[in-house]
């Protein structure tokens, strides 16, 4: 039995989208599902008993800063990343690829893997596909992500061609590394960018080896949201339809509700933490920035329609003065709302989903939200 | 009925120190008791829930702070300073004295009240007894304090005498200018710095008007120990038998016990908590800064003797990796677990006492904490 499996429970009949359960080591989750971003061993500002009360089962963690601090021979130690952070839902890490290519200076890359400097430090280090499985495997997290290149938007063809090649034998030396199958799985990810051949070329490489999941990458790195559906719209048809499907890097609402319409099972984002520590809120009546003056003496709740701990018990005007105050329990509400709320949204979905109106939901919350304005001002 | 009353259980036969209940419109408490300081409508990186769990039962906030940020009006009009921050148990606020001589700048002692700068903007504010008074009111705290001077230490004879009478007649306007003693009681302040005569004076005067209980206040400004120790000795017996007595300022693990030996029912400070963002824990075996190195590996808890939420589930090595990323969620866990440690050890010197056994506890207590030791690191 594998450590990752996904079982398809329905097609919604109005959209396509996919209602499915996927099992792990550390307990199964109904998809499409959001992964809130731990990328320190903690979800910035929240406990782990917070992420259970909102019903978060599986949250994302970043190899590549864990790599750097504690080290993940530390976290080993500790019993792995669960027991180190103390959260017994699933865990999902990613490969270090993308921070190497965003964060790092100096990389150079080549068939072995990638040189750079350390953000922090400047120390010069190496990741290679052996290398982000070792890490992993000591991590010990449910799901574990191939090491890829992730090109920059754009890129040319003839670039993207490469790198999309070199991801592929990248992804074979990963699936040989991968020495822990008994309990973690390893997800392979789809490159090419915004070409249609190329993402038919990385889906058939990769559909060829034996991963647990796939993720479609190389997304929400700047193009504008028709490419992004666009590239889904060919895309995921190349993906098994027994496998889960992962989004990568995605969390505005809109683009939640328009991948799952495509056809993806799993997302993540810092978009919601990371809005929420500048007094940004999501709500169902769209975004709403409490730091505003307009807010001072609003003794409401940030959306009237949630029902989340920070909404039941906490005003605009409370959570304003404590945000204007860089008070840290400010932050903690307004991340636990942004959280709360995209859980809930995809739990929605999901419903709709299972009534086979995704269609329908989509055009209800895009009107609600203003998503569908001229101008909105999304996230 | 006033707002605010003292009920005397019994005395320590081994130290004379008080077990006592202070009943609020908040709820009853025992005494002698540690506050929690929530400067800004919150107590840093804390969630009313989680004080409530650590069986925190009244707090402290401080008026010139919310005076400035929100505004007292802000609060008020939130229903008071309970419904705003949601916190159902008691809450002690300041009189905005002691910020007024140790934050702002350019200040100006008149008859009236004292002349200053906003610490934040540089805006001319002025602070009266009445002003005081007024805000304190509109906060709805069920304990409130008197505006005082509060002079440096060291201070001259001459100055501390003319700053005594000068309290003493604030006292009598503060009495005058409080208008919701319904709901609310009020503390006032003996001052005196290190002077018998003038410790003596202060209190004849304040006993002599109606408070609903006394602080000692000017200590814990700079001055040796032993100095307020001394201090306490000559000046807790002036002070009347059937109210609470209020040592403010003072949070170090030794000071409590010491103060409760001296008859001291309450007790705040900014300490536990504000060292617990420095990464420093107090624990049954003293103090641990743990952002040390030699506990990068160390998978034990913070105290092996403790059993908070803090203690139960986290180990040194992950509460490092968090403090040393500056994770607010590292901020949270050695947060709580300082001030549980507080909370607990006033919960044992409240049974020694009831036990007439606090001379043995102190003894046990110091010996394992090292407050015995010569040079020990106390804090």
């Amino acid at each position: 039995m594998p450590a990752i499996t996904y079982e398809l429970i329905k097609t919604c009949k109005q959209t396509g989208a996919r209602l499915g359960k996927v099992h792990t080591p550390h307990g199964s989750f109904e998809t499409p599902i959001f992964m809130p971003v731990g990328t320190l061993a903690t979800v910035k500002t929240m406990s782990p008993e917070e992420l259970e009360q909102m019903n978060a089962k599986i949250i994302l963690s970043n190899t590549y800063h864990l790599w750097l601090r504690p080290g993940e021979d530390i976290i080993q130690e500790a019993g792995g990343l669960h027991k180190f952070m103390n959260w017994d839902g699933a865990i999902l890490t990613d490969s270090g690829g993308f921070q190497v290519f965003s964060l790092s200076d100096l990389r150079q890359i080549e068939e072995e893997g990638v040189h750079f400097r350390n953000h922090i430090s400047g120390e010069k280090l190496f990741l290679s596909p052996e290398k982000a499985m070792h890490i992993q495997n000591a991590l010990g997290s449910d799901i574990m992500m191939a090491f890829d290149e992730c090109p920059p938007y754009p890129a040319e063809h003839k670039y993207m061609k490469d790198s999309v090649e070199r991801t592929s034998r990248w992804a074979e030396r990963c699936l040989e590394a991968h020495n822990r199958t008994d309990v973690q799985g390893l997800f392979g990810i789809v490159q090419g960018g915004e070409y249609e051949d190329l993402r038919r070329q990385s889906a058939k490489d990769l559909t060829s080896m034996d991963f647990a999941g796939y993720a479609v990458g190389g997304l929400s790195v700047g193009e504008p949201k028709d490419v992004m559906n666009r590239v889904l719209d060919f895309t995921t048809p190349l993906l098994p339809t027994d496998k889960a499907r992962y989004l990568m890097g995605v969390g505005s609402p809109d683009s939640l509700i328009d991948g799952a319409i495509r056809g993806i099972d799993m997302f993540d984002c810092v978009l919601p933490t990371r809005i929420a520590r500048n007094g940004t809120c999501m709500t169902s009546q769209g975004r709403l920035v409490v730091r505003n003056a307009k807010y001072a003496r609003d003794f409401s709740p940030i959306d009237p329609n949630c029902d989340c701990h920070t909404c039941k018990n906490y005003s605009r005007a409370y959570i304003r003065h404590l945000v204007k105050a860089n008070e840290t329990f400010g932050f903690r509400l307004t991340t636990y709302h942004n959280l709360h709320f995209l859980l809930k949204l995809m739990e929605q979905v999901r419903e709709a989903i299972r009534e086979d109106r995704l269609g329908d939901f989509r055009e209800a919350f895009f009107e609600q939200y203003g998503f569908n304005k001229p101008n909105a001002k999304n996230f």
